[in-house]
């Protein structure tokens, strides 16, 4: 008699699982503050992310001050998350492609890889003749792109941590970015993300079914 | 003698381990296609991603039909993953947002949750008074923002279906959209991802090194 042995399918079940454990927490208890080992594996999920052409643009600030975070509430609708979390985590994008931007990531995948590539020198080529020249502008509107999928990665990561993470848009960015002194540093807020646990009793929000569009008004097919 | 049996600390190591694990394939094996479940599973992940006010302003059409696949190529930088992959995924923003979207969306949270509650509806109003007053430009430019967040949570539960999806933003979109007659529907594409099986010996970034920033460069924090 023989048996085979077979390494189990692979199945994203567990992924799915956390997407509907998780929501937006509304109430976060200031009691339970998130650890710093999950914090540090949360932004390692956003570092790990892709990127459009690798260059990852845009830097990831984690507010832990609470006098910071008390200011950055109030330019945000007072949103309670803000202070109630432990971490705040700011994305936030490049102002623009830059010349200098784009070769230290080139550089920087030589280095790693240790050799250079002919195709890989005519991406950066053809790069560097059109990003820089582009509307700072649309320049950001693309870095902050990339932000929302290193968020989405991060809000995942918290996920599986069991740590509660709220995206938000509703901030004043050119003050948030005042507070932080991010132009200096040639960066603009895009999102932010407060970490903590849900405060079940103080929360309108936890126990209420998520809502999605059905599947049928989601997705088609073209077969 | 006693034991304490505790539950495991969750943790987002698995997490991590497929964002290693997955990488933008570049050669994908046209013998191996990936099979309905695992896309019906990467659909649901994308379907389940959080969006700004839980609006979801995007939907998700799965193309299989190669003789269309093949007409995006030719509008997509002729990138093989495209026709060799089984199924492309385009991610297609809503145009712009219009008081009936809205009213969709909210209209569906009331029915699903049973009940009506004056925050929300609030809420509603001030949506409504703000983005379909919006330019259309600056409405699409957020929803192709949230499209993302729910592209990269594909991109994660494909990587821990072992599926290979490679992100890609090099086409061009007022022909996509054409392609697919998505204007006439209020969509816009943001977003591409076949999906496939990697072709080891065709592929030459398979044995790379994935490259990111260093820590220190990415994240900084304000305690």
């Amino acid at each position: 008699m023989s048996t085979t042995v077979t390494a189990p399918t692979p199945s994203s079940d567990a992924l799915i699982e956390r997407l509907n454990w998780r929501y937006a927490a509304k109430k976060m208890d200031p009691a339970q503050p998130v650890p710093e080992d999950k914090v540090a594996r949360i932004v390692e999920a956003a570092r790990l992310a892709p990127t459009s052409s690798g260059l990852q643009p845009f830097e990831l600030i984690v507010v832990t001050n609470p006098e910071v975070r008390a200011r950055i509430r109030e330019i945000a609708w007072n949103q309670a998350q803000i202070t109630d979390g432990s971490h705040l985590l700011v994305f936030a994008a490049w102002d623009t492609y830059t010349a200098e931007r784009i070769d230290t990531m080139f550089d920087l995948t030589n280095q790693v890889r240790g050799f250079t590539n002919e195709g890989w020198e005519n991406y950066r080529q053809m790069l560097l003749s059109s990003y820089p020249q582009r509307d700072a502008e649309v320049n950001f509107q693309h870095a902050a792109r990339q932000a929302y999928i290193a968020m989405s990665a991060a809000l995942l990561a918290a996920a599986f941590e069991g740590v509660d993470a709220t995206p938000m848009e509703g901030f004043d960015p050119a003050k948030l970015d005042e507070i932080l002194g991010l132009r200096a540093r040639g960066l603009r807020s895009a999102v932010i993300v407060p970490l903590g646990h849900r405060q079940v009793d103080g929360d309108w929000l936890v126990n209420l079914p998520k809502v999605r569009r059905p599947l049928e008004q989601f997705v088609s097919e073209l077969r």
